[in-house]
C-alpha cells in the first residue's frame, strides 16, 4: 500500500493542515481538499499500475488518502459499468449516449464511494463516532460502512426521506433520527449534537475525504473511455461532491500527464423545485443562495444549500459546461421511458440527468455524434413505489395474453 | 468473439440437439445442458485469456453460448465481490468466512446472470416473445433484459410475490400477471398460454441457456480464490440453477485442466417451510417430491418442486456436501445480525445461507480455519419492509444522543 497523500489545503484561503489529524473544514469555513505528491508519483509510476488490479475503487490507492491497507473498509464499491443507452439515444437524436450505473454499488448508490473512503480514513485517524445529516442515501451508505468498521454512527434525515433509506440506516445499527424539515434542518441538529457529544461530523464537505471516494468516478471514467474523454458529463447535483470529485480527478490526471486533450463539459442538473446552483449560474454568481421551499420527488437532489457550491460553479464554467433544471413531471416520464427503452431502472436523480441530455443537445452544447455520459447515482428499486405501477391479477382459469 | 459451443445434451438419456435451433427440454422432459468443444479450447488457449478482460460475465465468452457479439444483451452483470465476514465469522467460530455479494448485479440479484445469457441467446436464435413464471426476482431480471433486447416478455408470479419485484416487471414493460398460489401455479398458467400464443417458455431449466449465465458464478469463484477453491460453498436453493451452474463450471474447468485439487463441498440451504430437496437428500432419493403447503419469508426459495432436483442432489453428493434447512425465525435474526456486524444488507435467502454456515460447522463438515463461501443471491433493500425497523422522530428542540 502506498498513498501519495501530502497535505490538506483550503481552496479559498490556501491554508494547509496536517492530514494525520482528524479535521473538519478550514478555519475560514471552506471545505478542505486533499493534495497528493503528484510529482513523485509521476516519477515513480505510470498509468499502467492500475490496469491489472482487481475492480473497485481501491485500485487507485496511490491517489487515495488511506495509508495502511488494514484500515480499508470495503463492501466491493466502484468499478461500475458504462452502458450504451441506444433506446433513449434514438429518441434524443444522440448516437453515443452512455450511462454510468452507480446503482450497482453497495447500498445501491454512489454514496458508497464516499462512505468507503471517508469511513476508512476516519477509522485510520482514530474517530470513534460519526454523525451526519442526509437526504437518505448517504446516511444508509455511511451506516453500512460504519457498522463494518465497528464505529458508532448517528444519522438525521428529513421525516419524509425515502422509507427504504430510513430502514437501511436502522438495520445497520445506526442511531437514526427523523427531523421535521429539510436536510438543512437535519444539519443544524447534527452540528449541535456533535459539538455536545464530541462526534466527528461527516456532513457533505465537512470533512475532506468523502470527496476522494467520489473522485474515483472520474478515474474510472478515464479508464472506461480509454483516456478519450466524453464530450460532456451530466451530473444530478445536490451537494455536488461527485462533480467536484470528478473534476479533481481530471486535474490530478492532467498534472500527472496521464490525461491530455480537452476535458468533458460538466453539466449540472437540478430539479426545478430545488435549483440553487442553476439559479446562481444563470445570475453569474459564484455562490448560491439558500433555495426557499425546496420540493422535488428526487430526494437526493433536494439540497437547498451546498457548502461546495463555488467549487461546482467553477468546474462547470472552466469546463464550458452549463447548469439546467428539469421538472418533476419530466423526471417521472423519463424514468419510466428509460426502463422500457433501455431496460434500466435508474433513480429519479438519474432520470433528471438523462432528461438533461436532451436539453443540452437542443441547446447545441453537444452534437448528435458526441459521446455523452450521464451519471445514474442510484438503483431505482429503492423508490419503485413512486412509479405506482401495478401488475394485473388473473382470474381463476384466465390466461396471460 | 469465439464461443466453443458444440451441442445440447440430455444428462438423463444422452440425446443431443442442434444448438442453432430454439429448443426447450429433451423429449424425455429433462433439462438440456450446453456442451462445449473443450478439447479444442484447451489446445488453443490457457486460463490467462480471461485475466486481462474487463469485469463482468462476458469475459468468459469462450464458455458461453452466444456466437455473435452483437447479440449480447448486457447491463453490467457479473464480477461481483467476495467479501470477508469477520463479524459473523467471529460469532460462528469460522476464521475464513466469505460472502459473494450477488446483490451488486443489475436488478439487484444473481438472476441477472441467467437473464443476460438467456435473453442474449434467445435473441440470437430469433425468439420474439418470452414467457416465465417467477417467484419475483427472475421475472424482474428477464423483464429488464428483454426490454433492452426489444423482446416481448410475459411474467406470471404469485400474488404475494415481493411488491418491489412486481413493480419492477411492470416498469420494464413486461406483461405482468399475478396468480393465486405458488410459482408452480404460475408455471401452469405460463405453459398453457405459451402453447396457445407461441411464446418461448423460459421457466427455470425449461431452456438450456439460463444455467450458462449462472455458471459464471463458478468461473468467478475460481478466479476470486486464485484457483484454490473454498472448502465449501453454501447456496440458498430454490430451483437450484445456480448450484447446478457452479458445479458445471467446475467440471468444465477440470476438463480443461485449468482447475485441480479437491472441489468445494456443495451445501444446499432451504427454508424449513419449503425444503423438498433437503427432504429428498435425507431420504436418500434422487428426485424430490412436491412440497405441500410451501411457506417462507424467503420468497426466492419458496419453490416446492424443481425440474433440476436430480442434478442438485447429484452435485451435493458427489462433492461430499449436504442439505440443511433453517427456520424463518433464524433467517430473520441472521439477516439483522449480518447488517449490524458486517455492514451488509443481504436478502433473506442469503441470510439462510449465512445461518447454514453455523450448522455445517457444528456438524463438523467444515473446520474453523476452512475457507467457506456463502452466496448472497440478492440485495436486501428490495425487502427492507420485512425487517420492520423504524427510525425515531425527534421532537422540536430535541437532539440525537
Amino acid at each position: 500500500m502506498k498513498s501519495y497523500l501530502k497535505t490538506l489545503e483550503c481552496p479559498r484561503c490556501g491554508k494547509t493542515y496536517d492530514p494525520s489529524k482528524l479535521v473538519n473544514t478550514c478555519e475560514c469555513g471552506t471545505p478542505l481538499l486533499v493534495r497528493y505528491d503528484l510529482e513523485t508519483l509521476k516519477k515513480e509510476a505510470g498509468p499502467e499500475i492500475w490496469k491489472t488490479r482487481r475492480r473497485g475503487l481501491w485500485r487507485y490507492k496511490e491517489l487515495l488518502p488511506v495509508t495502511d491497507e488494514k484500515n480499508i473498509v470495503s463492501l466491493g464499491e466502484g468499478g461500475t459499468p458504462v452502458l450504451p443507452m441506444k433506446g433513449m439515444g434514438k429518441v434524443y437524436g444522440l448516437k453515443n449516449l452512455y450511462l454510468k450505473d452507480e446503482g450497482l454499488n453497495p447500498t445501491g448508490t454512489f454514496k458508497a464511494r464516499g462512505a468507503s473512503v471517508g469511513v476508512s480514513r476516519a477509522k485510520e485517524l482514530g474517530a470513534k463516532a460519526l454523525a451526519m445529516p442526509t437526504a437518505g442515501n448517504a446516511g444508509a451508505a455511511w451506516a453500512a460502512y460504519s457498522a463494518r468498521a465497528g464505529l458508532k454512527m448517528v444519522v438525521a434525515m428529513p421525516e419524509d426521506a425515502p422509507v427504504t433509506t430510513q430502514a437501511e440506516c436502522v438495520a445497520y445499527g445506526a442511531s437514526t433520527y427523523l427531523v421535521r424539515g429539510l436536510i438543512s434542518d437535519a444539519g443544524r441538529v447534527v452540528r449541535e449534537a456533535s459539538q455536545r457529544h464530541g462526534w466527528f461530523e461527516v456532513a457533505t464537505l465537512k470533512e475532506p475525504y468523502r470527496i476522494e471516494g467520489k473522485k474515483t468516478m472520474g478515474l474510472e471514467i478515464w479508464e472506461d473511455f480509454d483516456g478519450k474523454m466524453p464530450a460532456a458529463i451530466i451530473y444530478p447535483t445536490g451537494g455536488g461532491v461527485g462533480l467536484i470529485g470528478m473534476w479533481k480527478a481530471f486535474s490530478e490526471l492532467k498534472a500527472l500527464g496521464w490525461l491530455s486533450g480537452p476535458l468533458p463539459k460538466m453539466v449540472v442538473v437540478q430539479a426545478e423545485g430545488c435549483a440553487p446552483i442553476v439559479r446562481a449560474y444563470r445570475e453569474g454568481k459564484n455562490r448560491a443562495e439558500f433555495f426557499q421551499g425546496a420540493c422535488t420527488i428526487a430526494a437526493g437532489i433536494r439540497v437547498p444549500s451546498a457548502l461546495g457550491d463555488f467549487l461546482v460553479l467553477d468546474a462547470v464554467r472552466s469546463s464550458g459546461g452549463t447548469c439546467v433544471s428539469v421538472s418533476d413531471g419530466e423526471i417521472l416520464d423519463t424514468w419510466k421511458e428509460v426502463a422500457r427503452r433501455d431496460g434500466m431502472l435508474i433513480c429519479p436523480e438519474g432520470a433528471a440527468a438523462v432528461r438533461a441530455a436532451k436539453i443540452v443537445a437542443d441547446m447545441g452544447l453537444i452534437g448528435p455524434d458526441d459521446p455523452v455520459l450521464v451519471l445514474n447515482t442510484g438503483a431505482g428499486m429503492k423508490y419503485v413505489e413512486l412509479l405506482n405501477e401495478k401488475a394485473r391479477k388473473l382470474e381463476e382459469g384466465e390466461l396471460p395474453e
